[in-house]
């Protein structure tokens, strides 16, 4: 089968493209060719495997020559992040809006060429989730909780996911819409999402970096591990449509933590030390993004598929350590005693 | 002030159009100029009002010229209806779409030069609603009602009320998004729209002709009256932000009535023979589309603003015939014994 993965060389990308070649199927089937589409080339490692052909440049430029290519699976990923939209308007329309409608077209296309309707997922956000004035916000979001975005990020989000359920309908695309949560702890520089500090507040202390927690420690938010986002897509995919149900978009597994238990986890498996390389110092503009979303989210859906979210925040350290060790990146641990 | 109507040629645009010229004002403040786009041109009495100025075409071809204009407000009701949109997929994203998307931002580009946005009150609609395997639909919709809808006319009225709430939030635009019930009777003929029967078997009877009813007598849907409907996009027009209530779109008033209490109506206004010429032939299109229709709406946001559907259906069919007489459309009465 060939698979396409948007934002393949991303941080879940890359991690989603790896996994999905070291599985060698999806869904049973065996994978024979996986695009990576994105605005960076991917690492050197994934370009060396045969299977993996990669194609850089902005997803909107390249979506008029993935008409004809038939795919039997894609993992919609490319995005702006929260941050940029709301800082460039026309970026986040163009990336989030025009780029979903433009590979949703491309693939129509193909079934109007006789090929069987592509499987997609696409990657929703927790971001879909705010309050508004008429609609208060539970505490807990759930599957059927009413969106009401407060970002542009969250409202092409949620227009997505409700074009994609719309293709489905028609039989243009075989789509499923998952809300992931935030993802840490990622690694490299800070991005321009709004959520990124949910991860700096981590990484950089263990790189011996001193970091800014932009929220005060008692913001609750749910979190997820890459491991178990990955993992999470991928199910999504396999389900059948009974079992993913419908279509309107569900949410995968968070963990809901504070930014004070998240220390506390770094304390735990890292030391004092560490920790106490976070500096709390507020950003208006990122605490005011982050007081609309919602403090934790609960994923019956996703939990009848078998999934299900990390149990405590130490693990997903323990994780991000494996992963930098794994890889050698020595450098991303050098904050740590040994 | 300068107000525009887009599909300011149609049902419900005509009335609000004469509505608006009788009042003069809109939010205490006097109309100027009114600007009726539509693909047809207005009647030729509207068009004669000094006032209005009409310019005939596909919004979506309209508005690059809109730029520049300065607009104090907006009634967006341009639409393909639900029953073209399923029949021709593009067709429904080029018009409800694309246009808005278009008319927003020639909107934004004004506020760009320094205008004051421009107030708009969007025309969403019921259709919004509808059953999903994972959502269960109430029989009853409310304003927190989690919409999930099975058509694209609903999809894109969605999609539309999302962009209207960004496009507000960012301060390009003072949007609200009210969502129509069917409004009935519409005069004329048939239209594309699913909805188009709940007119069809009150209009053609009284006029003497045979109306085909596609679905059950026991079907229930909300209905409201021209006039509430026009009375209900003007208050939320002139609504204060705080009255209207954070950006999610409100539900206008519906009577909930089943269609054999729309025939019981009729031959208690209208008499037995006129009711005689409704007969039941289940049209399976139109009865599925129908069938994810909600059977019943709630206004609370609405009623907080003094809005009340018509109190019976008899009231909804006496609107009508008064209507046609006063429009001197005595052939659309030819059915009634004088």
């Amino acid at each position: 089968m060939k698979v396409l993965i948007t934002g393949g060389a991303g941080f879940v990308g890359d991690r989603l493209a790896r996994t999905l070649l070291a599985r060698g199927t999806l869904g049973g089937r065996r994978i024979e060719q996986l695009l990576l589409t994105d605005q960076y080339a991917p690492r050197a490692d994934l370009l060396a495997d045969p299977r993996v052909q990669a194609r850089t440049g902005p997803l909107l430029d390249q979506c008029q020559a993935l008409r004809g290519e038939r795919l039997d699976g894609v993992f919609h990923l490319a995005s702006a992040v929260s941050g940029e939209c709301e800082l460039d308007f026309d970026l986040g329309l163009r990336s989030n809006l025009d780029s979903t409608r433009a590979l949703l077209d491309a693939l129509r296309a193909d079934v109007g060429a006789g090929a069987a309707p592509a499987r997609l997922v696409f990657s929703s956000s927790v971001a879909v989730f705010g309050p508004d004035a008429a609609v208060p916000m539970p505490a807990i979001v759930t599957d059927t909780t009413l969106p009401t975005p407060q970002t542009s990020y969250g409202t092409h989000k949620l227009v997505c996911e409700h074009l994609v359920s719309d293709y489905t309908r028609k039989g243009y695309v075989d789509g499923r819409s998952a809300r992931l949560m935030t993802v840490t702890v990622r690694p490299g520089k800070p991005n321009g999402a709004a959520s990124s500090f949910f991860s700096g507040i981590i990484r950089e202390p263990l790189a011996g970096v001193e970091a800014i927690c932009p929220v005060a420690p008692t913001v609750s938010h749910p979190v997820s591990s890459p491991q178990r986002t990955v993992e999470g897509l991928i199910a999504v995919f396999e389900a059948s449509r009974e079992a993913y149900g419908g279509r309107t978009a569900l949410n995968l597994p968070g963990l809901n933590v504070t930014v004070q238990q998240m220390l506390d986890a770094l304390e735990a498996v890292a030391g004092p030390a560490v920790r106490a390389r976070v500096r709390f110092e507020r950003d208006e503009r990122i605490a005011g993004i982050v007081a609309n979303w919602p403090s934790g989210a609960r994923a019956d859906r996703a939990a009848a598929l078998g999934l299900h979210p990390e149990a405590d925040y130490a693990n997903i350290i323990r994780q991000y350590i494996a992963d930098c060790r794994q890889a050698g990146a020595t450098d991303a641990l050098k904050g740590m005693t040994p």
